[in-house]
This record gives structure tokens, sequence and C-alpha cells, in this order.
């Protein structure tokens, strides 16, 4: 499969990049406003990649020409670009799968705190702007970044999967088992979204409460 | 510790009872709105507990003279019953410290939503109900009735504990270290409850999507 990576030089995108193009066949695509930016992070995946003798092909372009003739569409940024970067690449999304793993959040004193959108969750939004025949899944939402990109770490972690369309559910979910450590559940529709996302931020006050917790993700069992 | 479960003969609160007295030497009171009912499952508890050799006094009451000289107050009951419960035992509450397990949820065609009162979460409403004086601690959110109760299955998960109370907080997950398997973490004030309380529909719609997953719990690392 050809996986886009929009955002894909920040930090989930790099983890996502990076174990996509080390686990799997699957081609990994990096995708920046800036395709300068872009370009050169794909070069540094392939460097980092070829230094554990993946010799692998990871190219970056401009968000519209990432998404470009992609199998799928992960949209790695941030919750409040997610609306514009959907309407960048709108007419390039053919028979393409829009992934969202954005997370709408606000900090206070206390903590950080779900901030949903008024669609209800950030996947639902998504799928609100995205073209009628894109269908939207959720994933990817409760991974640390930063040991994510790490390949020296091992994960040992769940993904909730949700979605209204249920082979491009599955497509994803296929798509998350192929990262080493990373086990996909299935959550339902996106009217589940909320909760999901939610996670994100109970995982950012744990590692800010407990001394010896940082880049957390989750387990069910 | 003297702990009180009001609504002990309901499922979360038989899995805290039951492992509590098994785990512990602290003192489990059950109560009910209908002392009765407490009263037989309190024998219930003691006749179980003593099949596996553990002979401990569970004693059952009504809320009122339940929560009378606990140390520590668990609010075992649904959301929607939570304020009652609390205006109910209001004034035997002295020097005791209130536990809130309970989590506000809807449910429609999709699956279990979280469904929050207007004070933000559940936890948030009890302190507001409580005596101004009686510290309010979330704790035992996401946890599996089922599991819980059943003291031949082996259990090994998380529960986030948050609240304003520092020496509170510290209490309650020194209790919630007692039960076997259970690992407390703090996360933070009441403004954090929203988060941990939205895991538990989460659960359940993992619950209802996934063919071998059931009474689940949760694992952060």
């Amino acid at each position: 499969m050809r996986i886009a990576l929009l955002g894909g030089t920040g930090d989930i995108g790099e983890g996502l990049a990076l174990r996509w193009a080390y686990d799997s066949d699957h081609e990994v695509v990096i995708g920046s406003r800036d395709p300068e930016k872009a370009r050169g992070k794909a070069e540094e995946y392939e460097t980092e990649l070829d230094s554990r003798g993946r010799e692998v092909k990871v190219t970056g372009f401009a968000n519209e020409m990432a998404a470009d003739r992609a199998d799928v569409v992960v949209l790695a940024v941030p919750a409040y670009h997610l609306t514009d970067t959907i309407s960048a690449v709108a007419d390039k999304l053919d028979d393409a799968i829009l992934v969202s793993p954005a997370v709408g959040m606000k900090k206070d004193d206390d903590g950080m705190h779900y901030n949903p959108p008024p669609h209800g969750s950030v996947a639902a939004m998504a799928a609100e702007v995205a073209p009628d025949d894109v269908p939207v899944v959720g994933a990817f939402h409760n991974l640390a970044a930063g040991r994510l990109a790490n390949l020296d770490a091992d994960i040992d972690w769940d993904t909730p999967v949700f979605g209204d369309d249920d082979d491009a559910k599955d497509i994803v979910m296929r798509l998350a088992a192929d990262i080493q450590g990373l086990r996909p559940l299935d959550v339902g529709g996106l009217a589940n979204a909320g909760e999901v996302e939610a996670v994100t931020p109970l995982l950012i006050n744990l590692a800010a409460n407990n001394d010896d917790m940082h880049d957390l993700g989750v387990k069910f069992w």
C-alpha cells in the first residue's frame, strides 16, 4: 500500500513513518505544507532506516502531491490544522481512506483536557469536511510519539480503531497490525470517537503526575 | 481502616468488598438503602470468603449506618443516585473521605458514550454535594465488575486516582494498592476526572466490538 503521512514531519508522523518503513513493505510518503521540509525529513528517515540495515525509499512532497495516488492518507497534523489540510488535498483523494489520529486538547493549571470541536470529536469534524465518498477512520490516537519514533524502543500498545465504513476500517486495522507491537482494536463507528480521543490527555496527565511514567500508551485486557 | 461501600450490594461494590476482605485486613462494611439487602449480601460475601479459607467479618447496614464511623466511604452507586446517597449520609461523614467510582454514561445504537453531568464530571458533582470539609477522591472507575468480583480471576489493572486533597488521595491510593493486581496511578486533581471517567464507556465499546474481549480493564505503560 501507498501510505501518505500528511504532517509526516511532526512527532506522531515521524513515528508512524519509521515504523511502517521498518516493519512492513508499505510505501511511505511524507507530506508537509513545505515540500522542502518534507524532502529533508524523508531523507532523514531514510538515513535512520539505512543505519539499521533497512534500505527503503521514503519520499517527501507538498501535502497535495503526497496525497495524490495514496491508498491511505493519514492526517498526522494538529487538530486545528485538520480541516485546512483536508480541504487542501480533497481533490486528490480519489479512492483513498482518510485516517484521523488527531485529538483536540486544552491545557490549564490542572493538566490536559479533552476539548472536542462542536462536531463531538475531531474525527467527526474530519468526516464533515472530507468529500462524501472518502471514508474517515480514526486510529493511532493513544501512542507516545517519542517512543514510537525510537526504533530501539519496543512497544506493546493497543490502538482503538473506529469508522462507519467497515471495509476502510479493516484496511486501517491491518495497516496498524503491520507495526510490530501495535494491536488494533475495533471500537465501532465514528460516534464512538470521543472516548478514544479523550485517552490522550489522560496519558499526558498520568505522565505528569507519576515520577516513573513517561511516553505512555495503553493496553486493554 | 474501616471502609464503607455504599451500594455495596451492586456489581462494583461486590468486587471491591470481596477483594479488600480477601487481600487486606481492612474492615469492610456494606451499605444499601435496604438494610436487609445489605445484611444478606454481607453474609453472602462472608460465605464466599470462608469457602476460600478467609474467615472475616463483613457487616451490612442501611447506608447511613454503614457510613457512620467509616474512614473511607465508597459511593458504589449509579451516577444518578450519587447526590441522593451523599445527602443521606452527609451528617455521618465526620473525618471520612468520599470515594467516587461512578461514571455517567448513555447508550445509543452506536455504543456507550460518556455523559458527564453539567458539573463536568461525576466526581465534580459529588464534590459539590459533599459537605465542605469532606474530601472527594475519584478511583476505581475502569474496573470490570464481573472479573473484580471473581476471586478466581487474576487482575492486573491500573486505576487512575484523582482529588484536590493530597492526603486523602494518598490514603485512597494506598487502599487501592492493597488489592492484589491493582496499581493506583496519580492523575492529579478533580479537574482531571472527565478523561478517567470516559474510559469506562470505551472499555464497554471495545468489549462489544471484539469477539475475544470482555470484562476489560486498562494498563498504562
